[in-house]
């Protein structure tokens, strides 16, 4: 006699606090497959743990390995309308060889060579580039160019049109951060094709966006600008000025006047200067700074989160993972996981050395939707 | 020469929009694997279709059987502490066999036999529960009884303790809708368990809950409650009222002042009394009456929904597929899919026989993340 | 020589805290007076008092003296175009004769004669009516015809057309609310003429306007509706709810639920329940019950109040006044005066011969400016 | 027979609209009169405008005229405890006399000689400070010294302790703005006085507050930082960032890409950082430039506007009133008179010789009561 066609499998097993295994008990089984029913009593412990348990794994990749190989498709993979992007992915191992950092979040190390165009598109899902290292290449947001150096944090809410340029004669990695494993998973996804050739004022990239000369100023909002789309108006965030935030933090703190988070550590978030929030709906991003000899407080979050070690070294600590990094390193804190860092030895006295951490999360979901939990851990 | 151990699997494929396959660019890909990264050009049709491309599929699920299944199980599953609850989940049949109905939600129904409980408990997951037959059971929310019948819609937000108890000598059914699959695929679930018994005190049943005595009458907001937890205070939406306001507007357009959705369809959201918002941070519900002889626009959203019939007889469509439906028949409407539905022939001028439809979805989560998007089709 | 004309009048004083009177000194003044410049140093105590100090004063106005001057106002003063409507407004005694019950506040009684009609007319003022005895005209907004009863709250939201009429054999009173002298005061009012006459089928009026049959069911949401005009879509509070509301309060105070404000004290917040918020963008609107033997607690509040006895009898203080009330007494409570009630003694164990009260205020000014502070004294 | 004592005084006046005048009207207007009763008829056409009806008039305060006797009252008048501060208010002349520039905003002239403190206090009114010429004068707002120059801007939300400090060898002179008049028309008003003296620390002035050093990047917020009162936490809008943000929006056009609010003419609003909002809960700060040889179209706005000349010269129309302003010059917008400005005829292609005007209103009271509105007449 054959068992229906069902993709509900499901075993009777001997086990505390599940069912006693009896035909009848079998029998029942047998009907829930068939009817594509499976019992809340064989899925809770899974479905529903006492506190968020991430499929996902805490994982480090090397710059200098993602940087290579990305060099390695420069030269063999071409860049064009229907791929897209020459982009590449971190693949968390624990998430099934999926594209997929974390459950949310996707990162990726893309790579653009000389004179070379990535064509324009637009998409729901929100996105941003930090460039840790070179210039040269910038991104045509909505016809604004919008130059990427080193310390740039570049965010393009969904469904702007979008497109790159490599104007040098080197090529440019930098990593992309997006919301394409939320999008996936909750099904939201909307795409675009745009021009396939951005036009020749757009290749004339100025020092700054016209983003920036509008929505760059602190705490001054342009009335020529009336109601807004999602996500910041702000296409680029410069080094200049986290950098410099982030000494004034640490010097209003040897000065005796606080300002950092914990003792050596201080740290900005990038926000809408529209209205504060994040700097886009699903994504948050901020840059932290632990001046040398400084050890952070164990913290977990709901959600997860991608850093990128953008100067100095260190160590640093995800659950029960620890590792050495420096310039360009990349890695992952699932939910829940304990995250820590710890910078160099040395002088703490100046911001000399300093281990300077950029990071993404998903917070903003959860906040949104009531769902944030946070914990500093004792040390 | 063995492959490293990754879970990345990558093919270089001839094929338009996909680069040459070459001895070098199999290289590139073992490369990737090694260093679990994935191409953007291998996945972008995957990830980033043109529209939401849901996984899931429609789905029916007949009244009749589910409920012969869950009486079966009441004769021969405990209900108890470890598995907490009689509950037996729709599992879409495009979902591998987990117990999700749709991507996001979780539509489960749940059994007591005379006399039970199912002890206390609390988790992140917002839940309520949906009556479409029988009556006699209550749930105990923060040691408020609440009782349940035939059309009531008893929402219940995330991390209230909670308990059932079925003080009658006949078993009920009803379902269950928790974003179970949501919490699960983005990790923040938190749970506990509370008391295994509940009081006497809590056995004795009111007509009417605390909650609805506090927050049960239009537009008035009890001055002795001050901060609340997310999610409404109102433990209980009657089915008295619910059918009125139905009624109420449909007769208001048979007067010709509107009121309803489209001709011969009202319909009305369950909100939160204290702000208006949807009733659960992650769950919106609804109720939807088609008088006899009304089609309904076909809808397409991103999220899904799943719908109970809870009174008449009709035909529904999703996507490409159309079923006869009657009382307590379930279904799923994926992501984007159109939906439309239509009520028996006859007399239009009435409520009697009217297709009566209770709905929930994911659409919450996708408004406050500015991801939400609706489209009427041409019918 | 002449002084020149000029509103500023400055008188150096000798006082402590003032600059000693010199010719120098009054030269200055002189100076300033011409200019049209006043010092801080000759205001800063009026202006700037350590707590709020009302211009205005407690004063209670007795429903028998009002009604029987708008008696004889029905049978000599006409309604129609250009008055508008047969209004007489509480006039604070130290407000310099103005009709302005508080800075904020206008309160006032209407007299409709049988048959009579108000012309229809709309203005940026938010107003109400709140009916204390009689019953018959009916308020026309926006076309959809309000019945007025005993113990109804009718609010209406400012920029909406309105006329009333009356339909019966007998004269009614009730009493208007609005915030004509805060719109007074800011300079922000916008008044409109509307039909002279209301159609024939607005003159019959159904039992509910068509408001609550949209809106009038407790948390259930119209779909039917999309963006909506501020302040509350609901045009009739029916004296059925708010009463069950309270009574429901009491009942739960008395099984050991809590529910009241204070011991035998229930109170309700009339709101919009679209949103939650106030009633209207500029008055709040209350209902409080105390029991027999009730005593309030002294409270203080930044803005004013103006209080309606709507039924039961016993004291109110304000500040230094005391006044035996019953019903329809109408009495203000001035910014930051303290206000208590004290309920007839009597069986504390029912609701009969209750003190009940209704109130607004203008605290949601002061709430959205971030400017409302309460306070409660000690008994 | 004498009339009894009441400040209600009221005419039965021959007129259309009013009631004829008989004994039986004068009797009941005598009633009234002794009730405290107002009747709408004789009032509407005050109370109820068709459109706001400023009971302030235009009118405009000399710079040199106010320096001047401000620094004669540096001269004989101390500035200390009681007094509070040195400073001398605009007086509408249609205010009777009262300090107040418009019915809602306080403007006034501060005056601080060389080494002279003024004692720390803390109010609820809203202020801020502008610096039209001069520096030295720093303010110590919560124990953080902020500097003061020419062009900043610098607010200070209620409730936040104050003191002034002159470091200099030269007498300062700046405008203070404030909601005075707003919370004295509404009796909102709490004071406290503070320290006597600041302390030598406070008197170290840095050349930049530890709010500019927190607060001053643009989009960046310091994770340090949690909950925030109302109102802005950046204590200084510095003037190099203001002029850079209005000649970036005119560059900006000049390049054809908009960014002014009309030909000629960029503004910028002072924004709070941490969201976006309006610098202070009841003041909106604005600074406009007008190139050489533009006209701005005529603007009503409910509520009112204070303006002040910060550089260059022109022509100003408030109403029927049009004057020639230059540098220092302060002027009033009643609500909803047109208001429009010209800057000199002259070469329109650079900003040099710009008409720059900084402004500040109440409209941030009436968008949040959403009684805003305002118009662009034709030119």
């Amino acid at each position: 006699m054959s068992r229906p066609d069902t993709p509900v499998k499901l075993a009777a097993v001997a086990a505390p606090d599940q069912p006693d295994v009896t035909p009848a008990l079998e029998e029942l089984y047998q009907g829930f497959e068939e009817q594509l029913l499976v019992p809340l009593w064989t899925e809770i412990g899974d479905l529903m743990p006492r506190r968020p348990r991430s499929r996902a794994v805490p994982h480090l990749w090397r710059w200098q390995d993602l940087r290579a190989l990305a060099a390695r498709a420069g030269e063999i993979v071409p860049v064009g309308r229907g791929g897209e992007r020459r982009a590449m992915a971190l693949a968390n191992p624990a998430l099934g060889g999926r594209p997929f950092a974390t459950p949310t979040l996707w990162a990726a190390i893309q790579y653009l060579m000389p004179g070379e165009d990535a064509p324009e598109h637009r998409h729901t899902q929100h996105a941003f580039r930090f460039v840790v290292e070179g210039s040269g290449v910038w991104t045509v947001v909505g016809g604004d160019p919008v130059p990427m150096n080193r310390g740039d944090f570049l965010p393009q809410a969904g469904w702007n049109m979008h497109a790159h340029h490599n104007a040098t004669r080197e090529p440019m990695a930098w990593i992309d951060g997006l919301d394409i494993p939320f999008q996936y998973g909750n099904e939201t996804q909307f795409f675009e094709f745009g021009r396939d050739q951005i036009s020749d004022a757009e290749r004339i990239t100025p020092a700054r966006s016209r983003s920036e000369r509008l929505w760059g100023h602190p705490g001054l909002r342009p009335l020529s600008v009336g109601d807004l789309a999602p996500g910041t108006p702000l296409l680029s965030y410069k080094w200049e000025f986290t950098d410099r935030a982030l000494a004034d933090q640490l010097a209003l703190e040897r000065e005796g006047y606080g300002g950092t988070v914990e003792p050596g550590h201080a740290a900005v978030r990038f926000t809408n200067p529209a209205d504060g929030s994040d700097v886009l709906p699903t994504i948050r991003a901020e840059f932290h700074r632990l001046t040398r000899g400084t050890q952070s407080a164990p913290v977990r979050e709901t959600g997860s989160s991608v850093f990128q070690v953008f100067d100095g070294s260190g160590t640093v600590t995800v659950g029960d993972r620890t590792w050495s990094v420096s310039r360009g390193d990349l890695f992952v804190v699932p939910s829940w996981e304990p995250f820590s860092a710890r910078s160099e030895a040395g002088d703490t006295d100046s911001d000399s050395g300093a281990l300077d951490l950029f990071r993404f999360s998903d917070a903003p979901i959860f906040a949104k939707l009531d769902l944030f939990r946070s914990q500093k851990d004792a040390r």
